[in-house]
Order: C-alpha cells, then sequence, then structure tokens
C-alpha cells in the first residue's frame, strides 16, 4: 500500500518555485466551492483587480491563465500569431529560446537577434532588426533571464516597438514582484508571468495581460486559435467583464485561492517596498558572495536581485554541492541550465524567500560543504559582509 | 485594501467540484518543494503507479497534465491526430460536442454519430460509421456524458474499435473511481479524466494514460505538435521512465500532492468499493427523488450513480431553487448544460460527496425549497425512503 506523502521541509532559493509564504499555503488549503459560485466570481474580480496593480496596468484583459507559465507564454503567442507572421525574438538565454520555439509551432517566423548568454538583449541590435523587417508585426523578448540571472531594458525595447509598430510581447515570469514591471508606463502589449516566482505562491497558474490593442488582434483574427484551451476568445467569457460568466474549462480553484492571498500580500506590502526588500538582499548576498571569493556571471547593471548566476570555484563538483547542500541543509538552489549547465549555480532570492535569514543561511551552508570540499572559504567573514550591508543600508 | 478570501462552506453535489476530503486538502498545503527535487521525483513515480491503478492498466505513458480535465482532452487530441485524419465522434451531450471541436481545431474531419441528450451512444450507428469510414483512424467517444448523466457502453465501443482497427480515445472525466473503468481490459487505447470528479481532488489536473499503440502514434508523428506545453514528447522527459528527469515546466507541486493524497485514498478504499458506494448512494437517493415525484432523464440501465440528471417539477423556477439552496443551505446543485439549461438539475454524488449524509441533506433541503415555492412533497417520506434502500443494502 502506498503511504500519504510527506515532502521535507526544504529552503527554496532556486530559479522557482521560491518558499511559499505559510499565508499561502493555508489560503490553499481552504474548501473548495463552485467554479461558478457567486462568491468564487466575486474572488476572480479581485484577482483580476491585484493582478493589474501588480502588472501596474489598467488592461481589461488581464487574468491567470489556468497552467503554469510556459502555458501563459504559449497562451501569448497562440492567441497573437498567425501563420506568416514575423516576429522579432530575442534570445540571450533558454527563455528567449523557448519563445523562438513558440514562434515557430504557430507557423510564424522568428527573426533572431541573440546576445551573449548573462549579457542583456541589445537595443542597438533590435533597432537593426526592425528596421530591416518593416513587415515585422511582434517584438518577444524576455524582461529577467531565469537562465542567466540578467535583466534587459524593457522600457526601451518596449519603446522600440512602439517606433517601428509593432506590438511587444514580454515574458515577465521572473521579473513581476521582484523588480519593476509597468505593463502601461512602458506601452507593453502583452506580458506572461508565473506565479512560483517573485509572487511566492504554488506554481500552476500564469498570469497575462494585454493591452488593448492586442486584445483587438485576439478578437479580430483570421484564423481560429488551433488549441481550445488556451484561445481567449473562450477563456474572456468565464474570466470577462459580463456579469454572467459561461462555463469554458473548470478553474482551478484552490491554486486561485492561493494566487489571491498572494497577492494581497504583496499589495499589504507595495511594489516599491518589494521592490526594495530583493533589491537589499541581493547586495548584502552579492556582499557575502563575493567575500567567498566567488562571482556573477552578469555585470552589477543588469543583475536581477531576485536570481542570481554564480561561479563555481575551480576543482569543486558543482552537483556534489547542490547535493550536499540538499541532503544536509534542506538547502536547494540551482544547477546552470542550457549552456551554462556545469558552470554556475542559479541562486533565487524570491518573494518570501528574500529575506536576511535565507541570505545568511545560504551563505554559511555554502561556505560550510566548500570547505569540507577542500576551498579556503570563510562563511563567517561572509556572513558579516552581509550584516555589514543590511546595516548600512 | 482587498482582504483575505474566506470562501463559504459548501456541500458541493454540482457536476464538480465535488467536496474534496480535508486529507486532501491537508496534504494541498504541505510545503512546497522543487518540482526536480528527488522526493517529488519518487512522488512523481507513486503518482503514476496510482494512477495507473485507477486506470486498471499497465501503460507506462500514465501522467496527470499540468493543467484541467479540457487540457487532459486537448492533450490527447493535439498529440494523437494530425490534418487530415478521419476521426468517428459521437455526441450524446455537450463534452461529445468538445470532443468534435477539438478534432476541428486539430485540421482532422470529424464523421458525426448523434444520439439523443440522455441516451447512450449507440454501438449499431457506430459500427454503421466504421464500415462506412474505412479509413477513419480514431473512434472518440465520451464514457460518462457529465451534461446528461448517461453512461455509454465503453466496452462494447472498445471492441468496435478494435474490430475495425481505429484507436479508441475515450473521455472518463466523469466515469474515473465512480464506475467501472478498465483502460487495459477494454483496449482503451488513450483516456483523459479530471481530477475534480469521483477522485474528489482539487481541479487543475487532468490525468490521462495511452496504450503503447497510441503511445507509438505520438512518438512517429509526421509533424510535430503545435502546442509545445501539450507535447507528450517533451512531456514524458520530465515524467518519463528515464532515472534523469528533463525540466519541461514547472509541474503544479502542491496539487500533485493533493492528487497522491485522493489517490492512496482511493486505493485504501478499493476500486470495487468506490463503484459499490457510488451505486448505493445513487440507489437511495433516486428512491427519494423518486418519492419527492421527481424523475430522471436516463433509463436506469445507462444512469450514472455519480451525477443524477432530474427532471424540474412543473411552474418551478429551476434557478430560484438552486440560489435558495446555495443561499440558505450552502448546498451546490447543477443547472442543466447546452440543450438542457432549464430542464434538469444535475445533481451530483462523487467520490467524498457520495455518502448518505449528503443523500439525505440533499433530499431534505430540495424537499423544503418546493415546499416553501408551493409544491406539494414531503421531505421525511423522501429521507423514508432512501433510509429504506440503505438498510435493505
Amino acid at each position: 500500500m502506498t503511504n500519504s506523502f510527506y515532502p521535507p521541509i526544504r529552503t527554496l532559493m532556486g530559479p522557482g518555485p521560491s518558499d511559499v509564504s505559510p499565508r499561502v499555503l493555508e489560503a490553499l488549503s481552504r474548501p473548495t466551492i463552485g467554479h461558478l459560485d457567486p462568491a468564487f466570481i466575486e474572488m476572480m474580480d479581485e484577482v483580476k483587480e491585484l493582478l493589474q496593480f501588480a502588472f501596474q496596468t489598467e488592461n481589461s484583459l488581464t487574468l491567470p491563465v489556468s497552467a503554469p507559465g510556459s502555458a501563459g507564454m504559449e497562451t501569448v503567442f497562440a492567441n497573437l500569431l498567425e501563420a506568416g507572421d514575423k516576429v522579432v525574438t530575442c534570445q540571450n538565454g533558454v527563455f528567449g529560446g523557448r519563445m523562438k520555439e513558440n514562434v515557430e509551432r504557430y507557423g510564424a517566423t522568428a527573426i533572431m537577434v541573440e546576445d551573449e548568454w548573462g549579457t542583456p538583449v541589445d537595443p542597438d541590435k533590435v533597432e537593426q532588426a526592425l528596421k530591416e523587417n518593416p513587415d515585422a508585426k511582434v517584438l518577444g523578448f524576455v524582461h529577467a533571464e531565469t537562465s542567466t540571472g540578467v535583466r534587459s531594458d524593457a522600457e526601451a525595447l518596449c519603446a522600440l516597438a512602439s517606433k517601428y509598430e509593432v506590438i511587444s510581447i514580454v515574458d515577465t515570469v521572473t521579473s513581476l514582484a521582484g523588480i519593476e514591471v509597468d505593463v502601461d508606463g512602458w506601452g507593453i502589449d502583452a506580458a506572461y508571468s508565473g506565479t512560483q516566482k517573485c509572487l511566492s505562491c504554488v506554481p500552476g497558474l500564469s498570469p497575462v495581460s494585454f493591452s488593448s490593442r492586442a486584445a483587438d488582434i485576439v478578437r479580430n483574427r483570421k484564423h481560429r486559435v488551433q488549441s481550445w484551451f488556451l484561445d481567449l476568445n473562450l477563456v474572456m467569457g468565464y474570466w470577462g467583464t459580463d456579469a454572467k460568466r459561461s462555463y469554458h474549462h473548470t478553474a482551478p480553484v484552490n491554486s486561485l485561492y492561493a494566487l489571491h492571498e498572494a497577492l494581497v500580500i504583496l499589495k499589504e506590502e507595495g511594489l516599491d517596498q518589494s521592490w526594495a526588500r530583493h533589491a537589499l538582499n541581493h547586495q548584502a548576498f552579492a556582499a557575502g558572495i563575493e567575500q567567498l571569493g566567488l562571482s556573477f556571471i552578469v555585470a552589477e547593471n543588469y543583475r536581477l536581485p531576485q536570481l542570481n548566476a554564480v561561479t563555481i570555484p575551480e576543482g569543486i563538483d558543482e552537483a556534489a554541492v547542490r547535493n550536499q547542500l540538499l541532503e544536509n541543509y534542506n538547502l536547494e538552489i540551482g544547477a546552470g541550465l542550457g549552456s551554462l549547465a556545469g558552470k554556475v549555480w542559479r541562486i533565487g532570492l524570491m518573494g518570501f524567500a528574500s529575506n536576511r535569514k535565507n541570505v545568511l543561511f545560504c551563505l554559511s551552508s555554502l561556505a560550510n560543504v566548500l570547505t569540507e570540499m577542500g576551498a579556503n572559504v570563510d562563511g563567517q567573514a561572509a556572513n558579516l559582509a552581509a550584516l555589514d550591508t543590511y546595516k548600512r543600508s
């Protein structure tokens, strides 16, 4: 007979999922009600408003897709692209590559703008590509590359989209709530995100937001979206602004309780405060990491505070370190992904997990493990360097 | 400022979601761990084994899709169909119609076999269609029509699929765990289900199972699946049998804890016992319903014990009854769907909600509301009729 599963209690400092607040876990376990229950419909309206707050937008087409972040990405591409469209697609990591995959699966052509992994998308190259492709319909890029820890200048890139009259699609999976995302201010046409990063909610939902211009494209498609499940023209009937909601699919009721609670927590804290907290914990962590003699692969100006891609000391077996941290400290940090596999650790300080305790615990634990493996590092000095940053803040 | 959301405590006797066991809600709220954590991978293996148990199959391609039932339906059609395929598609309710929608969106042709709503799929008509279409690739039908409460003879229909050498796709969303589903015994090639019906888990996941023949079709497609998220050739890398799991999307970790627990509960009870419980509670409920002078739209032999489509007394405002039940009794029953809208109530006795307390409570509450609306019904007599059924069992 199979027994109930009791997970180990981990500290989640990988690329996501991040530690989930006890408040969110408790909300998740509240009794299930019907997906057309008037009380639930009211909560859905609040979720939409709270997402508008998080994305800084008044877009009425703002809702959580009932599936993980990669389905949110696909929702955006599936609904905005038609076969034959041209998409200027920026790749500086794994998730730009996934954009390309989406573009091509939907029968569109990806005009690639490639930048080295660990560097931001270069606006000059993007402008060049837009100039050379006056028939492009879309500019797609990743705001916060989870595979490298780099931030691209979404504001500048969206300004180029506007100048060359293309629709902007922006991956905000890892940026939302961790660094500034200003959908209306920057003129983002379509953004998608995930719940398991800086929102510190459980994985499984994907918030999306479409400008009215993008929503019009969805409404006036030449061919309907191949996917019934992701077709926003149908999803809108359930999440729409009409008083009467029509059944499309059965919403993941409890996961939406959790997202509601995570967004209430974000609103209580405030966006500015959340960004400032992520920035401060990153600075403290960085001071400690540098004290340990490790370095970041991303230049300081473009580093994501919530996702730290850190180099591995010579001669150290990076996987063994991660295993030790997991087994002996219940601490999860992330491996490198794609071309950075084996070359970096990805250490997340996302949402609820972005706190002083985690910063100090991770520095000490990492130093302990490295010391046991023969490296000459000083965990206490790393802790003191981090604390000094907090004191000076 | 938006407040935390505390849902009302309902009794869920609609077409799903059904009442969720406190054990499942508690499992849902256990601390999140990483989707590549070794402890999580081990749990995933158990979920697969438990789903094999529930579906009565040894199919190695058996897993929960990370999205609701309608995405599970789409996963099956998206992976098995290519443009130009012919699908004999049976429609005797809303969900057969959704199959047609899927078939057509994926560029295939639906050869429709239509039966009246409330009656089962007619095997003679299906055989005729298969004879007339020797180039058909697939037979698709709904085992348990949630819109009408009818059971079709899946065993007989799968035998026809085998005889005419087509792949069988079977919608088991509402049947799984409520009535017999025997994937291997009946030779089902692809089945999909939902978690929020007779498994009494939270909504948001969709168990699917593919025979080795169906899995081969997925592996040897001429054109890749348009959807990246639903492409099983990629999903298998994460859920696959290899010791090394590769990242595809971030799994809905906590929802999978809940599904694991729901399946452990099912295994503890046993499949036979679960089916017998659903049957008995239905019989008791039916005795009470008939005592109230109401009737079923489905003939006794084809009724689903877990989904009771019940007629509405003359002159009664069916929506007002549902509202009263919700407001004054916190009891949710379902409205009619599609062509049965306004003509029936759909009363679920699914999974954890299939119990004596719910049977008696629903009969009493319904009788109270009908009495207040001027109908001449006797709730106590209905209760006693139900109790008599339990006594004689």
